[in-house]
């Protein structure tokens, strides 16, 4: 089909049309089993994440049916599988809170225009963007999130009830309410709590059944593991059922103590055009104002979301290409598509895709089966939904959470280069005490500014070469390319260093260029500066094995003045060269030095 | 004087202590003759520039009283004086034009606060900030001001009335009063025009009579030369009061048809604390008020200050060791002490400092000779300032700044380093048709984006080495640092390579990291993620010649299973021993998967 540039566009627009060539039944067992998996986490956590972005848990699984269906089509990365994370939920919150054309309105309209921004943004390729918020940074804000999710949920865990957005807010309320606490609420939260934690424990006792590897053990202590490891994967829906048997049970005794879940209702959400126009407590808002309403989150919520997938995205493609602005497409698609079918933002999730990889997922295709689960389970299970206890998704929430707070990362990070704790531990505090949002906005000003502050201060080499034959010389190093921020600094220490090293036998510099790749018109400018500066002091300059662009530039600032060796060898020789001529001259001025002192 | 440390401490705060030491009459002589001759240029300039901030003439004067007496205690380089400068002046009628308590006390107020934001700034060691501005945007700020001051001139020259603040308010508003423009006054300032350039044009036939030079040359002939020279250096005096006198012989027969000065008050300024507190038609006026009707003017005006100064500083310190904060310092204290003679904010300008230099300054006490000649004149001359034709005065300013468009300096950027062009044109065109100080704010972001990207797309080496003795291998080489923007891109950069250079002989990947000074933890994360990635294609790499740190950010991020060559040598022997390990099965390899193709 390469001959057809139709069918080549298509390709790529499409990657679906390359990789569906080689599907086979084999695969499409391993998806299917990949797909019922993921779906058993996805249906408890969305609704969960639902709550924790103050909807019902309908809109969780609203959100949940489409990012499979049109993965497949825009997707490259099997593991990915779109749809609510504890992430996107939270910052979907805080950003539609204040909202006065309702709130379902907004977070549908949040859900198309944060998926229009990211489709631009996997159109125009800048997907490089990401790459200037750094590692520590990104685990930091993670953490935060993670932290903040957490501390939101304590309410619902405990039973209180009450509006907080951040993360100080939520324990000042809750140790405000402190006497408002729900006993039964409280216990079954805890009881879920801990019971989650122990199932999540036991996979490391367990393996997958049906991974790639699961041919070299057989017999039944395979089994067994395979049992614990499928026991430990559907831990969501094993709690959430199981509570809400409970529930539904207490109901029917008729003395139910816990706060159930509002009632869900039943169906498909209706397929309609995300809202342009709407009509809400008798106002009439346009389309501007509604995004105007929404202000900066436009753009908070697409770059968080992009922040996160790309990410995932990268951790999941193990070496193989990974094309950053494809997923960008497939990710604004799937948004956009999704916000016709009542979605909030969404993206992928790393808990997903680690499931996705470890039942041996084959092809985005497994997505669909998750869809089709979702649409069952609101088809079917609905009325059984409203059984479900809140407090028990407040735990599976936290659960799902806590694994996203980065102890170990700053172990490494400790290990590997410590002043990289400096942008992590900032942007964490500010995120936790100001809010998410300022906080990864000033994690990304801090690892500029010790960006520029390297390029400004780069590591220069002094060196005294004792060397009888050629006569001693300083030897200066520059170790990176000289730019605008540097260049003076580079000048003055080199100029200090002369003043400092006044004796006459250091009569020669070398300066090393041989890793300076680079050179602006300012540094260019300023080594010409230095270079008269030196002459004046009556030292002589070589440039040792500059590159061609450098050679040129030194020519323009110096009017062709300078020396170049090019290898050491030349360099020798200009030295020896220089002795010899210099020899005489330099008696000369020790001369006329001593004949000024005797005057 | 070494072994007292407040005596170290004095002099590191007073220069005066350190250089008056040695100071003699042979110096006393240059210095006088020096200060003089900058009188002679200050005192009419001072004035002009006064015009061009839209304040009397006075105020030009008050401003150059205290620089000279201050800076001789505080400031280290000869040929600096701080006085009024075209660009402050422009800068401090823009940022003066709506206040509501007083033009007068509003210039005075910030010529106080600018100066203690130097000040801190210099006590700080905040100088370098300055070096996150590269020469083309300084020498496009320095340009468009230039344009900017002197087509605000160009109606006085014409004797027009109207107010514009920007170049293109000015231009527009001189098209829309072209009908009103008053003969006498176009025919004399153009006349005043034309005389200035060819005055400045003769110092070129000129030397000066009393530089260090001057021994060489003796009879008549230096005679002329000297006195060409004196002429030129003075033509704005022999101008003015040219002018003046005709002015003041038309007024006297009773028909004078040019437009003059407004009546100069005698005498010396009042000597006040600056205004804390001002009662300005009727209505009172904190300070806080104040400084917050000024707002971010008390920013922008220091940053400017502080940048003309470093910028002349350097260009004067001919290599002998400047220190930046103590010139911010000395700039703070002439602003603060000016403040308390009516001064508006004040720096050091290029052409004093250049006469300084050609007169043969030997200390900074030249600027006491000067400020007693503005005391003088403030005195005695007065009454004659008011027949100073406002045409001849807008000729001196538009003369004075001709010289700071940077025609020469887009040639050589043209040479040195075409990508420079951009954030000169960028900062050019944004200061003259935006305004000057978003301008420059735009040429720093375009500055700061360019070194952005080229940290963050770096130059990588790609080569294959074919050699029969140790086998085929790829050496890839980083040119500079990896840190986080970079990293994604080289693993990117390298995976790719290894994707399209698939042949299995090219078994060993040799990163060559001499060039690699630094890395940090995003860095090291991803090449440990790269690793793994190669591992997992069957792939080898050594690092090549690593420095210490980054052999324990690698062991730290690759569970210590790396490989490193010290030598080019030890590389070799890596090589070799790899290849005969890697034989048989490499062989292997080819057989099974011979096998799988025949069944």
């Amino acid at each position: 089909m390469r001959w057809c540039p139709v069918a080549s566009i298509l390709e790529k627009i499409f990657p679906i049309l390359t990789w569906s060539k080689n599907y086979n039944a084999d695969k499409a067992v391993s998806d299917l089993l990949s797909g019922i998996t993921v779906g058993m986490t996805l249906i408890p956590q969305s609704m969960a994440y639902a709550s924790l972005a103050e909807l019902g848990p309908q809109y969780g699984l609203y959100s949940s049916i489409c990012g499979g269906f049109v993965y497949v089509l825009f997707g490259t990365i099997p593991e990915l599988h779109i749809a609510p994370t504890a992430l996107l939920s939270l910052v979907t919150y805080s950003h539609t809170l204040h909202v006065t054309f309702g709130k379902q309105n907004a977070v549908v309209l949040l859900c198309f225009v944060a998926g229009v921004i990211e489709l631009l943004c996997g159109i125009l390729h800048l997907g490089f963007l990401v790459d200037f918020v750094s590692a520590p940074v990104v685990a930091a804000f993670t953490s935060a999130v993670a932290i903040t999710v957490a501390s939101s949920q304590v309410k619902n865990l405990l039973g209180l009830q009450f509006i907080a957005e951040t993360f100080m807010g939520a324990w000042y309320k809750i140790f405000e309410h402190i006497g408002q606490i729900k006993k039964w609420d409280a216990i079954l939260g805890l009881s879920c709590f801990i019971m989650l934690l122990f199932l999540k424990k036991i996979k490391d006792y367990g393996e997958p059944p049906f991974a790639e590897n699961c041919g070299n053990i057989n017999g039944k202590r395979s089994k067994i593991k395979g049992l614990l490891w499928f026991i430990s994967i559907s831990r969501n829906v094993v709690v959430v059922g199981g509570c809400s048997l409970l529930a539904f049970f207490l109901e029917k005794s008729g003395n139910n103590v816990l706060t159930l879940t509002n009632n869900v209702p039943s169906g498909l959400p209706n397929i309609t055009l995300p809202p342009i126009e709407v009509n809400y407590e008798g106002m009439n808002f346009s389309f501007v104002e509604m995004v105007s309403q929404l202000g900066i989150s436009v753009f908070v919520v697409p770059f968080i979301a992009v922040l996160g997938n790309v990410a995932i995205a990268k951790a999941f493609a193990k070496g193989k290409a990974m094309d950053a602005s494809q997923e960008m497409i497939a990710l604004g698609m799937c948004n956009i598509v999704g916000s016709c079918f009542g979605s909030y933002p969404i993206n992928a999730s790393f808990t997903r895709g680690a499931i996705s990889n470890a039942t041996g997922v084959k092809t985005p295709t497994a997505g669909i089966y998750t869809g089709i689960l979702v649409i069952l389970s609101l088809t079917f299970l609905t009325p059984f939904f409203s059984y479900i206890p809140k407090p028990t998704l407040a735990a599976v929430v936290i659960c799902a959470v806590l694994s996203m707070v980065e102890v170990t990362m700053t172990k490494l990070i400790w290990k590997i280069n410590k002043i990289d704790l400096l942008p992590f531990t900032i942007t964490l505090l500010s995120c936790l005490l100001i809010g998410l949002e300022i906080g990864i906005i000033i994690g990304v000003c801090v690892d500029i500014i010790l960006l520029l502050h390297s390029s400004a201060r780069p590591k220069i080499l002094f060196e005294v070469v004792m060397d009888n034959d050629v006569g001693n010389y300083i030897k200066i190093t520059p170790t990176s390319a000289i730019t605008f921020p540097s260049a003076e600094y580079i000048r003055e220490r080199i100029m200090n260093y002369h003043r400092n090293e006044s004796s006459t036998e250091q009569y020669m510099v070398v300066i090393d260029c041989h890793r300076i790749h680079k050179m602006d018109f300012t540094a260019g400018k300023c080594l010409g500066a230095m270079m008269t500066d030196l002459k004046n002091n009556n030292r002589k300059v070589i440039f040792l094995e500059p590159r061609l662009k450098i050679v040129k530039v030194l020519k323009n600032v110096c009017a062709n003045d300078i020396l170049v060796a090019e290898t050491e060898e030349e360099l020798r020789m200009h030295l020896k060269h220089t002795k010899e001529m210099k020899l005489p001259h330099q008696e000369a001025r020790v001369e006329s030095f001593k004949q000024v002192r005797e005057i």
